[in-house]
């Protein structure tokens, strides 16, 4: 018996492109199976305005050899970001979202908001402009547990932007926790969340199983199994609130293991196959495409793709995928077993 | 002004030493500083008999060219021990105490005891030859979060283990958790507590403070924040029943960042230093020379040592240890500030 399912091509809305070499080498593995992604900016320097996101557009473009892929670009919140440049930058199609990273919460983030009150100007401003806000849950500081900086966030910081706008388009980037989940159930239909493949398939103690694995070490970091069920009954739930962010993010074998070891997991190739493979172990494969492909673009106000992609079941898991390119990057597969692929999409 | 103290010197109480190459780049950094030490018997196999523990004290008193330092040897339980020869060996000096790993529960702890219940036997031989029991208080398995293990060792082994055995004297070893203070403080004289210093001086966020890592990562791993706190009360109380036990643990850094992500930290060069920190910060200086030089003799029955050891107080922290040996093993420091470092020791 061969099981297969075909659905409408997927988006990626939560993804890490990268620049220069890394870019070329990561971006064929999202765009054989995503139509298109939301690209964050965290960028050295961030993409913050309508140039340097039409610029790195360019750069995108140009990577894709094929122009199959469609990059949709976000612009970085600083201290000193500008409302009216982000709605220009929206109402011309430049930048589709906002992305908040909490000063120092994960890679890249140095130059994030160090106050949220600071920008509220800017959320009014986005407000008016229907232009949606990414948000990266975290608190930031040595006297916050590690664990505890999600459900802090919303407490401290997160409830209070949806209070004050509270017709902001708000996505509750990668949650982890079952008071992510909680939030989002209980919030209107202003706010929505992605899920990466990574949280619904891995928690701290598989981070520790046999020896400390960086590969699986991420921000926010993966919490406690309880959370991690949680997780996965919100994304196989059916709840349009919940949807498909990769929250690919590559870095280089010695940076993951050595240097820095950098917060963030690859997996643009793999996570299709692993999204299906939790569908599957929910007995929801029937909610699999619209958390995948329909969810997203409906909360975007973007259409749905017309392109088809066909995944398989296999009889035997997933052998260990390959390592990527110059820098070494290593392709996310959790301990537990993967028996789905991607066989072919169309156009 | 310049701040000294003088305190008698102090034994290690839990000390890995490996064996070979490593055991001769590492034992000159314990035996600087410690006059003796209770060495883990967790080789690769392990040292599990009257025959293996008196030639791995050969081993180690050949590697320690001028003799002065005493190797207190101990045997590995499994599912095979016998009572009998532990005891024989613990008569006839060789053979100090007897460690107990949960089968799987760390580094080289695949022959550990599968059921405990099933050495109860042994226990009962140990009791009546009054030989302490050295125990890694951890449940093993995927059903356990990581943060957990202790506290369920605690009350679904240790606690039958104390009370089936009432006079075995039981020290538990790198205690973790409050749980793990509070269970030491309520139980009677016969059981008692190493702490480590890097229990004492990192948290688990400090694992993850600017990226993963590996060489703060230990097993039972660092716990929350409020755990860390207990354990510095509990250092510096002035009790008895806690004293000084390094767990100091080397790997070669392609180990700890590579190949396996092993757990262990190799603190033997700057545990002194560490300790002395703590004990600064909490003003229990006072407390000192009974947590690391008295309170574990008096709990093994052993003299107190003669010698003297010398530290002094910086006006700045310690710049980072120099990398140890061919196998590059990276020295424990916190990142933060040590003040205090060992002028020099008497015979």
């Amino acid at each position: 018996m061969t099981t297969e399912i075909t659905i409408r091509k997927p988006d990626d809305w939560h993804l890490h492109l990268r620049d220069g070499r890394i870019l070329h080498e990561v971006l064929p593995y999202t765009a054989k199976h995503f139509a298109r992604a939301i690209v964050m900016p965290n960028l050295v320097p961030p993409v913050t305005d309508i140039a340097s996101a039409e610029a790195y557009r360019e750069r995108i473009l140009a990577a894709d050899g094929d122009r199959r892929f469609e990059p949709l670009m976000t612009a970085y919140l600083t201290d000193n970001s500008n409302g009216e440049e982000l709605s220009k930058g929206f109402q011309l199609g430049v930048i589709r979202a906002a992305k908040l990273y909490p000063a120092g919460a994960t890679t890249n983030a140095e130059n994030g908001v160090s106050d949220v009150k600071k920008i509220y100007p800017v959320f009014e401003a986005m407000q008016k402009a229907n232009m949606p806000l990414l948000v990266h849950g975290e608190v930031v500081g040595d006297q916050y547990d590690i664990y505890d900086r999600e459900k802090i966030f919303i407490d401290e910081i997160l409830s209070a932007i949806h209070a004050t706008f509270p017709d902001l388009k708000i996505v509750f980037e990668h949650i982890t926790t079952k008071q992510g989940v909680e939030f989002v159930v209980q919030a209107d239909e202003h706010l929505a969340a992605t899920i990466t493949p990574h949280h619904l398939l891995i928690n701290r103690s598989t981070m520790f199983r046999g020896g400390i694995r960086p590969h699986y070490y991420c921000l926010p970091i993966a919490k406690r199994r309880e959370h991690q069920l949680a997780l996965r009954h919100a994304a196989t739930s059916g709840s349009s609130k919940f949807f498909l962010g990769t929250d690919s993010a590559p870095h280089s074998e010695s940076a993951k293991e050595n240097a820095c070891g950098c917060a963030g997991v690859f997996n643009a190739g793999t996570a299709l196959a692993c999204y299906a493979q939790v569908f599957d172990d929910e007995n929801s494969l029937h909610h699999f495409e619209n958390f995948a492909a329909a969810n997203g673009p409906n909360f975007y106000g973007l259409p749905l793709n017309d392109a088809r992609i066909r995944l398989e079941k296999l009889s035997s898991p997933l052998p260990s995928p390959d390592v990527v390119g110059l820098e070494r990057i290593h392709q996310f597969l959790p301990d537990t077993p993967v028996y789905w692929r991607v066989v072919d999409s169309d156009e």
